[in-house]
């Protein structure tokens, strides 16, 4: 077991009809003016944008509005938000979406309060001094974005996507209600239930070092997520089936099922971001089509893990032969992915991936992860050039 | 399952040695002077306290001091402290010791930030606008203070112990260092442990809806704390189990383990509290001495928790009776805490409860808990009487 740090400061509002606390909530942060950030799509087709904008008028707090956030938000954007803020004084940035609109409202929130190019921190060239409050209304279970320290933005020149992580823009609030997650279609649901257990799957697969209760959580976590992203493929508006998914969509991404590990793994997730960086797959499907091919090529380093993973997850018969078990393990999570309508290799999206392409994906994530990744087993370019190749090829 | 909400902002630190991160995280939260706040035993022979002191001097952080906090923290150095916060211009109170000591701080930040009397928060005739900031490095894992919003105070005049809870008061920051909990005597220890259970059963026995990942989370904390408790009776020295219960420790009372159940119980717990407010016994060993009757009590209108339980926590065999089942589970806790030294009955005591004095424990708890109290099963006066005789004649 290994020091750690747990910070988790986000005010969770959870449950029906909870976004209309969205203005009390405003009102305690005692901000000015605040930034309505959001997408193009279902929020205001559902009328749920209507309903805070109305919400806001009631309680007299002044707003401005930025949408158009789209998956893998894109740094021009950004930008944008950014220079508004900074031009009509803004001091709160109200994300209204899902981990795309949280993503891109941290980096606002960054550069808002920055005299720098907010892309220098996703390109490690600078840290922050400090960055504005963020506050979120969730439409869907998946990032963990509305807990976490972290933000993904896209740069559109040269298709670059990149991840930063900072405990200042851990959202003051999240209002998460699950009746709001309903609406979103059915792969995107599926996509939402791969990120969530991918949150935990990352922290859990590491041969640092481990906790036996941030263990007890994380395979309770899997195993409700597991069984209620079944339900829901049967049964898309059950509540109390979206309720489940959406809280372990925030205790996933938290940190609480890394507490102890010595630091997680996060290969899949740092493979997969240059497939959507270059061919804007949805994330959660990307991270399903690499996750089986990632966790053959590392199981030998990090087996007692993969073995627990299958006893204790997918409730897998000991054999007596560890390896057996733990590839079993992995058999029956690709099953589960397919089953929810999630590709289990890269060749199921169309794109091709010549030799050329694997090349540059590898070189870009070597940058991207400054040289090497990994807690199951420490992975460097010539390991993803051999993932991306499996992942293809299967 | 019901909507809820979670708030759990302690940034905590978790690990060997944290206690020398105690100056950067003060100077983190710029404040001018401190209240150094402790106990009287073991702090200052273990030379932790020395230790805190000369950080802080090193760092050149101005501080006072106030030690003498017991066990079931009295109200009247909870006015010294005040005064002396006051006098001296204190912004900031850090805790040194265990869930005594906290709540004491707790106490001394509403007081020192309040122009009334304190008592009248814990009297419920008044509400707090502010408190100071508390800070804590923990030496017992038991209470959960460190990051809950509770304060429990012993009022001498009249033997009144009366808790208070606002968010206001959840630690900034919580340094958590297994290897302080070492010098702890085995009893203590003990106490310890039932105190940490406690906090979570008291949150899982409801009958007002539950939610799966919540319940999940919840059995395997219970789980790690047995197990890791059966270890520390045989081996008390051993970090890794000291580390699983003290995480235990913090988890079981930040929230985490109530989210969705629509209100916690806490009946075993305001039971008790007039029990040690009366007779200054050790909170978790009255604790002990009352949940098996409190739980035969209430069992028939929580029948399926129970038998959750019994199956999940104690991998009770399904035997048919659903009845057998959950008795079997609260037999199996009640040999758990003789096990690890706890009595199960009020007569271990050695104190005599008679009618008289039943009467008065049964009226005192009524007006605390304002008539009535309870999830699993709603419980009045004439239920306190009866469990309070039941835990004696035992």
């Amino acid at each position: 077991m290994n020091n750690f740090d747990w910070y988790a400061p986000t005010h969770i509002v959870f449950g029906r009809g909870t976004e209309s606390e969205v203005s009390s909530l405003l009102k305690s942060s005692k901000c000015n003016r605040v930034l309505l950030h959001y997408g193009s799509g279902s929020v205001i087709r559902t009328g749920l944008l209507g309903k805070i904008k109305s919400s806001l008028e009631n309680a007299c707090i002044d707003y401005i509005e930025l949408g158009g956030v789209v998956a893998n938000p894109r740094l021009s954007l950004v930008y944008e938000g950014i220079e508004l803020a900074k031009s009509k004084g803004v001091d709160f940035i109200l994300a209204v979406g899902g981990g795309s609109v949280i993503d891109s409202a941290k980096a606002i929130a960054y550069g808002a309060a920055a005299d720098f190019d907010v892309w220098d921190l996703y390109d490690r060239k600078r840290t922050p001094e400090s960055a504005l409050p963020v506050g979120v209304v969730l439409t869907i279970a998946a990032a963990g974005s509305e807990m976490s320290n972290s933000s993904v933005i896209t740069n559109e020149d040269g298709g670059i996507k990149r991840g930063y992580s900072n405990n200042m823009v851990r959202p003051k609030f999240a209002i998460l209600n699950p009746e709001l997650t309903m609406t979103l279609p059915d792969f995107q649901t599926a996509c939402g239930f791969t990120d969530i257990m991918m949150h935990t799957m990352e922290r859990y697969f590491t041969s640092a070092g481990n906790m036996e209760l941030t263990d007890g959580i994380a395979e309770a976590l899997l195993r409700t997520v597991i069984k209620n992203a079944l339900i829901l493929v049967e049964d898309p508006k059950n509540y109390e089936a979206r309720a489940e998914v959406m809280w372990a969509g925030s205790l996933s991404h938290n940190g609480l099922t890394g507490c102890g590990n010595g630091g997680d793994d996060f290969a899949t997730h740092r493979i997969e971001h240059e497939i959507s960086g270059m061919f804007d797959v949805a994330h959660g499907a990307g991270l399903a089509a690499i996750w089986g091919s990632w966790a053959r090529y590392v199981l030998d380093d990090c087996l007692p893990r993969f073995k627990q993973f299958a006893t204790n997850v997918w409730n897998v018969e000991d054999s007596g032969d560890c390896r057996e078990v733990a590839l079993e393990g992995i058999a029956r999570t690709e099953d589960f992915f397919k089953s929810i309508g999630m590709p289990v290799s890269l060749k199921d999206f169309g794109f091709e991936l010549t030799d050329e392409v694997i090349e540059e994906l590898a070189e870009k994530c070597e940058k991207a992860v400054g040289g090497k990744v990994g807690a199951a087993k420490v992975l460097y370019r010539d390991d993803f050039k051999k993932i991306y190749r499996m992942a293809y090829n299967k």
